[in-house]
């Protein structure tokens, strides 16, 4: 066996994040001490840079069983892979550093499929997740050391392989007096309670349904793809939500399961979105009502998901929101009005900008993964032991 | 940046080695001493464990644009790794031996797509290649480190990303006076021509073309699916190869290609086996000569590689046949017949079973990624330059 790859006591690491809603790439250059818990990370730089609507179309139809093929699997893992590398390089650039001043590049890399309990009806479709942006690519190209790919390590011990960020959110936010609740909003939405003073036993932590995933297809189709997510939740505010296809929408099985569990695009993807939009022009609603609609149920999959799963046992305090969400300001008053009895505030009023959150918090796990700490968090994923997720390439 | 993983002088390293002909996998225990070039490989248990027709069967879906899926890919990535867990774990026992006495496995995985140049019609299908068996799985499955998927840390450097073997023969074959042509039979034909005492400069490989993959093919096909390879080449020793048919095969445009070249299952697969027995069939050929003619194409590509690129430039004293190809007499005759100047031998007859080199030689891989030592050969795979391919996952 070999023993910690680094004995570093001190790192610079540029985390990159792309996540489930497909807008992007965030890369967040963090420095950061120590390791484990017990890690302190400071955020140096944080730039994102879009993917661009081509590309995005294309990922859309790789993350559908019907429009997806080996061939494009192949090409786009290293498609992406040369994207992460630019995205890590224009980040050093524009914080005015060198390439030779970052230790490691840690990449959570692009889902593309996740697959959480097995098929039934197929032997081959064991529970599994696919992550694409090839690490040896990305440290070629960038010529630094990269770690990434971290979920299967988890899955392969008997976790979900998600949510990964609660880990990073008890480094970054336990609090010793207050309880919180750590609401990230991307395109699923997730959550972290925090309870006081809490210890990694402590952790409770589920995807909450979709989070600007539906909003977002809603808006594209509404507006004959002019448009891909509903900019400050301008258009939800002229609307009036249809609380009775909420309530029909909320019968949605996901909702009933008992965390841990977690969900993704093959779930509320472009089909669900679809079906949503017919069923509400059905009812004759207008645009804005259906946006409104969208943008409710959004809310009400995240109040839901606390007032069954989270308040019964833990008390809170704060809702942090995280993520591009936190930018809708028609979801985050939804979502105060929905919880008279917490403050919803964004983490960004926490030091850590709204959508720098993920990206560091995966420059965290690839920081433990060179000290040869374990930085999964069973009691959120499932998983049946503390492991080392993740895979190293050279440059 | 960080240094050698090891410094080990000496490790027990299990090299896993799954072919394009999928027929399963190999299990090679080798123990290593040294690195790079310098580092002597003494095979300590070969073992081989066969994939069942089910999954050969969706394996070779996979394979195809057609019928190949994003979901299939992530179920079958974790899937395979498994199957490699179990086919390494039994190795080590049928070894006598126990998993802690295992410093290393090193893991080529099952290749699904290759693209080695990239399409002039679509920009996502960039230079890649995609090996399946997700090296976490092994790792926490077998509890040892895995290093493995190689191939993607060549092609990030402006290589084919195969054939990577020559790096092997080149350790495991070299001779002070004899020139030696390493030619293995798998589901791809490659060979490794080595001058009398070269060095990596000298080293010149490419892949000949189909290697048994036509043949099992056909058999495949003739047989109604009852036989998936020529067992010993006896079919086809009952036929007569159609010669005027064969040259017609050889004008297809790989051969008249200059090394270094590579090729794969997307170019000389179903497809391509179904259009030569139509073909075949339409020449009022009888089964065994279809089974010769396939047999007596593929002894020509190989020989041709020699004739066009290999002998104007090399003198050569023995063909050292490796790879399951080495079981079909048929094809050794004809290869024997076509060469009378050169020694057609098998590597066995060296002290490497045919069938265990590779899985050898991606023992010898990973043992260098442990090391830091660069492990491909820029002369055969076209990279520009040396570099670490391969990444490792912790149990
Ligand atoms: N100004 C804004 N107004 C409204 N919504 C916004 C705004 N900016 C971003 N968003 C929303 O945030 C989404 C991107 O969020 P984020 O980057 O957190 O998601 P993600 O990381 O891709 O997904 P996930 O965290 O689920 O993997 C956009 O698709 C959009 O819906
Ligand atoms: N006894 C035999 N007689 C004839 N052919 C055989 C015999 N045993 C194996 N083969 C052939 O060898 C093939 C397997 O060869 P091998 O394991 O070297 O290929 P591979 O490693 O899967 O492919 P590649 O090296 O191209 O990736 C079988 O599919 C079959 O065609
Ligand atoms: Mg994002
Ligand atoms: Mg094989």
């Amino acid at each position: 066996m070999i023993g910690p790859l680094w004995t570093k006591q001190k790192s610079v690491v540029v985390g990159l994040m792309s996540g489930t809603s497909l807008d992007g790439i965030d890369a967040a250059i963090v420095s950061i001490e120590g390791s484990g818990l017990a890690a302190k990370a400071e955020l140096l730089h944080y730039s994102s840079v879009p993917y661009d609507d081509g590309l995005r179309e294309r990922l859309k139809e790789l993350c559908t069983i019907e429009h997806s093929s080996v061939d494009l699997v192949c090409g786009m893992n290293v498609y992406l892979a040369e994207r992460f590398a630019e995205a890590a390089i224009e980040a050093v650039r524009s914080a005015g550093m060198e390439l030779d001043e970052i230790d490691l590049i840690s990449s959570h890399g692009q889902t593309v499929w996740h697959i959480p309990e097995a098929a039934a009806d197929d032997p081959l479709l064991v529970r599994s997740t696919l992550q694409l942006g090839d690490l040896s690519v990305l440290a070629k190209r960038t010529g630094r050391v990269v770690v990434g790919d971290f979920r299967p390590g988890d899955m392969a011990v008997g976790g979900q392989g998600a949510p990964l960020a609660p880990y990073g959110d008890l480094i970054l936010f336990r609090h010793p007096e207050k309880g919180r609740l750590l609401q990230n909003i991307g395109g699923i939405g997730n959550c972290t309670a925090l309870p006081a003073a809490a210890g990694p036993e402590d952790v409770f932590a589920f995807d909450t349904g979709p989070g600007n995933m539906v909003i977002d297809q809603t808006v594209y189709l509404l507006s004959g793809g002019q448009m891909s997510y509903d900019d400050g939740g301008s258009w939800a505010a002229q609307g009036t939500p249809d609380e009775v296809l909420v309530d029909q929408m909320m019968e949605h099985p996901y909702f009933a399961l008992k965390p841990p569990k977690s969900t993704g695009r093959e779930v509320f993807g472009k089909a669900y979105a679809e079906q949503f939009v017919s069923l509400a022009r059905a009812r004759c609603l207008n645009d804005a009502d259906i946006v409104a609609t969208a943008t409710a149920f959004t809310a009400r999959t995240i109040t839901e998901g606390y007032l069954r799963y989270v308040f019964p046992v833990c008390e809170i305090d704060e809702v942090i929101v995280s993520g591009g969400g936190a930018h809708n300001a028609a979801l985050l008053a939804m979502l105060q009005q929905q919880l008279p009895e917490q403050a919803v505030i964004t983490s960004s009023v926490l030091g850590f900008s709204d959508d720098a959150k993920e990206a560091i918090i995966f420059a965290l796990l690839g920081n433990d993964f060179m000290h040869g700490v374990a930085n999964n968090l069973p009691s959120a994923t499932g998983a049946s032991r503390p492991t080392v997720m993740g895979k190293l390439a050279f440059p």
